[in-house]
């Protein structure tokens, strides 16, 4: 593709995996670094990674793989992120190189533990990345499906409308449709918030609820999370859209969620610290109920109404009995 | 209860027994008509419907069981219809008893094939109900988990608040909790277009279109469902309460349903004919898809925007191939 900025995706897991899939579809090359030097030796030798999304064959020719983030940031114009929101900090902690110039695309789902903020807000404060250089990619979308190529919904979301429809072309595929939106802020909370929500479904599911009150579930969660995101920044959005009902959906009711899994564990009388050993992948609504819910309390008295999220915060940090909580939750949904 | 009116089921399927039990939970007594003399002997003996919600035992003192519906009409003040719209104007021309001072809510979702109105609309026009007397009772539930007990939420719409709360006062339990509305006509559109998204889910399925695409599906569905409600009748609603978005989710998402599985069959490749004829219940949806896109048409140049409808009746009704018309529909969703 012609007048392409030079790419690099800056993480090993599924969804990181996927979008390097997604991008080799259209671009000739691409930087890939990841931490795992297992996982880099293993891609050279076998042309997969043998951690994630193992069917997808690449092509090495199209990768430029690399264990050294500095590598793959100072070679790239256009950086993706796609860590978990918990390790960024950590990432972001060994560049040496400097981050000017950079136009930065999010694929995370969740706000930086360090700093409360969501991840465009953290490079725009932390880093001076300039908010016109800022983007971020959102779901509807499982990994997986992209693996199958099955045909998935992404929204695009920046500040610079042109830079959205230009990566919007790079993604774009006949698996890949691409949707151009201005609502970054809403985009990237309501993608952290979909996580919380997935919990909650899953510890409902654990409790013995059924498939009635899931659909009312995620009748009020949809209404929440409008209320939530018009708190934090007000515009003109329809949450129907794909980016935030589709997303919620299809973190909701996927029985493959690590959130929802998480959740169903603590449903079924796991104690947090129990269901978190038992699986090794991290589970992104954990932190997200942390942050979500102390920032709704940051805004005081015009806190937005948010039963579902208090829920399962005081489930997962105030150590309340989840049938209990629920019980009560119950009589705050319609 | 106090000021019990005499309630009357009609109708013998498994959301009309779910409506028995839910009932029998706050009534001493109350009618049963059901059309098959089998099901109500088995049903003297046993103790439960031998065709429908089987694992439901009855107390036989509760029940005042007939199979001609001119003994429980005229007996009852309230009458709760609870069968297939296709077949509501069969039983109705059984009546020889009068339905004046009668107070009618349907639990049917569809439209009258022979009117091509809604349920209420029905009886409020060509039985000269008057519209305080006519009411909805919608889900989001599946009668299958009423059976099991577990907890679902009813809306109960009527024009007439106090009737609406009257009913609700009598199937509220520890596993029913009751929302009352005022937007009796929106209810009855959504509980009927529901039907054809879930069709439209099953077909996706059957043409192997994966959890993303069904999310992205449903985003779209919910709001082709809110310009559909809002051309037919124009009030405040929030499209995203349970008896619209949650109802449309529960079956959209329900591997049970029986319109999913019709539009399974239809994806992978049986023609409507044989689908029907494989399934021995009928799905609503199959009849609501041409109710709707003939409804929606005769608003001519204002007729609302709905590329899921129309692929549904396309497919259903013009013998179109699924699987171009949804390569096709693929392109009017974001």
């Amino acid at each position: 593709m012609k007048n392409s900025p030079t790419f690099a995706v800056i993480g090993g897991g599924s969804w990181a995996t996927a979008l390097v899939k997604i991008l080799c579809e259209n671009v000739d090359q691409l930087h890939w670094y990841m931490r795992s030097v297992y996982a880099v030796e293993h891609l050279k030798r076998e042309e997969h990674n043998p951690n994630y999304l193992s069917s997808v064959e690449f092509n090495l020719d199209q990768l430029l793989l690399t264990t050294d983030i500095n590598e793959a940031v100072s070679q790239a114009d256009w950086l993706i992120f796609a860590v978990p929101s918990a390790f960024l900090q950590k990432e972001l902690d060994k560049l040496t190189v400097s981050l000017e110039g950079k136009v930065i695309f999010s694929a995370i789902k969740g706000i930086v533990p360090e700093s409360g903020l969501i991840v465009g807000e953290h490079f725009h404060r932390n880093y001076d990345i300039p908010l016109e250089n800022i983007g971020v990619i959102t779901g509807p979308c499982h990994a997986e499906e992209v693996a199958l190529e099955r045909l998935s919904y992404l929204t695009i979301a920046s500040f610079d409308e042109d830079k959205a429809k230009l990566f919007g072309e790079h993604i774009k595929s006949n698996y890949i449709k691409v949707k151009i939106s201005d609502d970054i802020v809403g985009t990237e909370y309501a993608a952290m918030l979909k996580n919380i929500y997935s919990i909650a479904a899953g510890i409902a599911h654990g409790l013995g609820y059924g498939d009635n009150f899931q659909s009312v579930l995620m009748s009020n969660a949809i209404r929440e999370m409008k209320r939530y995101i018009k708190k934090m920044y007000k515009m003109k959005r329809n949450i129907n859209d794909s980016a935030y009902l589709g997303d919620l959906l299809v973190t909701g009711y996927s029985t493959f969620s690590r959130n929802r899994m998480f959740g169903n564990m603590i449903g079924k009388g796991y104690t947090v610290k129990s269901a978190q050993m038992e699986m090794s992948m991290v589970a992104e609504g954990y932190y997200a109920a942390k942050s979500a819910y102390d920032l709704n309390q940051t805004k005081g008295k015009k806190a937005a109404k948010t039963p579902i999220i208090n829920a399962v915060y005081s489930i997962l940090y105030e150590n309340k009995n989840p049938k209990k909580i629920f019980k009560k939750l119950t009589e705050k949904l319609d």
